[in-house]
């Protein structure tokens, strides 16, 4: 089908501000519930990125967010110290989630513009109303560059593609959805739970849905399994970072899913603005573990059998030899090649 | 560890007899409940069988319980239709669930043990007699031949071994542990957690515990990464069915498992008593395709989005190629000479 839901996905605009606070849609419980986390402080806004209550495009959103938090937060301070109280919230922010390159390049955008470049010496007034541009400005370039990439990855796509994805890919999906749909090609979809989150199951598979598909779901073991019985014949995941060599790190479960796709011939397409610029090769990405017992219940209810223990690596690396193509803002690229997309 | 655990595990003996009627420990909760389902009839134990009340070795027991209960149902009919009625009670059982052929061998021992064979024109009474022993034949020689195949597995299985294993692969698990543990061999385990019903984090898991270790539970999506992180230096599966020239059938995500071992230059060993002699190659070999409704939830909990499709392959093939040995009863095999262990 060519997708018959109209106007823009809930998950699209899942950061907003409410007054003095900053609100994030709960993505650890949506769409089941459509719970939105109240944030009064920049504080708040890197615990609730901790605590998985937004992932994927959210951080960045929330990262901008928080930071005009914190600009508020700095608004009586004098010249010189509003400006190190922002670069502190900013540190705080890219503490927060190490894999992905979002948040530290939406942290260095915003104090470069401001703190870090001709606002050194600013009142913490004069700050707060040059972040809030800043953070306006960054957003917005995040929104156009995904639409850019989804109009090149729409292009690798035939007319009936049936597009096997994992996890959430949130804004590019989006983009390469409506460009697919602009263009008048029809698409279906398969999509992997993703476990222990269930990104797949709930994050993609109700935007999709929201957007007039009806996909498949299988869980995070059928990879192999879909593509062997010629369930889908493209590959196409989000990367959290792609190195200038062309490894990708993304949501754990990629590297089965490439394996698999180039086990069945399937072509297995990445998508990502760009490269990262500060990671030469993959021993440069931090791969974050998190806590094991996350991978011990299911929304909330246990699972595993008392004594064991959770093992649970965020992420993992496919290395560009298992890749096909990389879609980036600036066009498509083979792995080895991705450095141009700079 | 060497594992410190006593006596024989749950799973091990979770089909029963009580009074007229045969219980079946319910796999569907365990070990969050230990709840037995009771089979009147032989029709119960097919209907068991099909909603999966049990799995892996359990319906092998469960068959042949039920074709007791068959048999004590035919025990005033007269010679002939007594036979005729265990004959039916058996093809019902085959036709609950086709990828494994415990069920098929189980029925096909049993009626050769009796009405197909010297008591074709017995009385019902004499014939319900011979199947209460030719059943408990045919569950003392799996309980052998499992222990045969154990000490055969943990001859591969080196002192300190860190074996990954892919949903529950029961007696021939348990057998392949005892004979490692007698033999002086510490392992470790990591176990899938086995989607959608979770019989990795559930059985293989709770069992593992039981027997005192403490396994590492990962999800299905990260074998690769763990193999990558070099947390396993063995995979080690059960098959439902393997087939003459070495085509390995088994729980859903075995065939990512295979896909990942070879990436990472894992063994990958496969646990089966004897290759299928009625199976010559894949094809022959039905893959169970169940409700896909059950990909949607956990443990009876909705986790996917409204408004998808869930697809449920039961089963994965693993083509010979990507299989390092196979583990029968006669010992350990290549796979393109497993038809030797018939």
């Amino acid at each position: 089908m060519t997708g018959s839901g109209t106007g823009t996905p809930a998950l699209a605009h899942s950061v907003r501000f409410a007054g003095d606070a900053v609100e994030i849609l709960d993505r650890r419980v949506y769409p089941f519930e459509r719970r939105w986390v109240r944030c009064a402080t920049s504080e708040d806004v890197a615990v609730a990125i901790e605590r998985m209550v937004t992932q994927s495009s959210g951080p960045l959103y929330a990262t901008t967010a928080g930071m005009v938090l914190a600009a508020r937060e700095a608004r009586h301070e004098p010249p010189g110290a509003a400006a190190e109280r922002l670069r502190a919230a900013g540190a705080r922010l890219i503490a927060t989630r190490p894999t992905n390159n979002h948040i530290r390049d939406a942290v260095r955008a915003i104090l470069d513009d401001t703190a870090d470049g001709p606002l050194a010496q600013a009142s913490g007034e004069e700050l707060a109303g040059a972040v809030e541009v800043a953070a306006a400005g960054h957003d917005a370039a995040y929104r156009a560059r995904s639409a850019a990439l989804g109009r090149h990855a729409a292009g690798l796509l035939h007319d009936g593609a049936r597009v096997l994805t994992h996890c959430w890919a949130d804004a590019y999906l989006i983009a390469t959805v409506e460009a697919a749909r602009e263009a008048g090609k029809r698409l279906e979809f398969v999509c992997t739970e993703t476990r222990p989150y269930l990104q797949g199951a709930r994050l993609t598979a109700a935007t999709l849905v929201e957007m007039g598909y009806r996909p498949t779901l299988i869980t995070d073991g059928m990879v192999a399994a879909a593509l062997a019985d010629g369930l889908a014949d493209v590959a196409l995941v989000a990367a959290d970072r792609v190195t200038l060599d062309g490894h990708v790190v993304n949501k754990v479960g990629t590297l089965g899913v490439a394996l698999a796709a180039r086990e069945f011939g399937v072509p297995f397409y990445v998508l990502v603005q760009a490269p990262d610029p500060l990671a030469p090769g993959a021993a440069d990405v931090e791969i974050e573990h998190r806590d094991g017992d996350e991978v011990l219940s299911v929304l909330g209810a246990r699972t595993a059998a008392e004594g064991v223990a959770g093992y649970y690596p965020a992420f993992d690396t496919t290395p560009p030899r298992l890749v096909t193509r990389i879609v980036t803002e600036r066009g498509v690229y083979r792995p080895e090649h991705v450095k141009e997309a700079v």
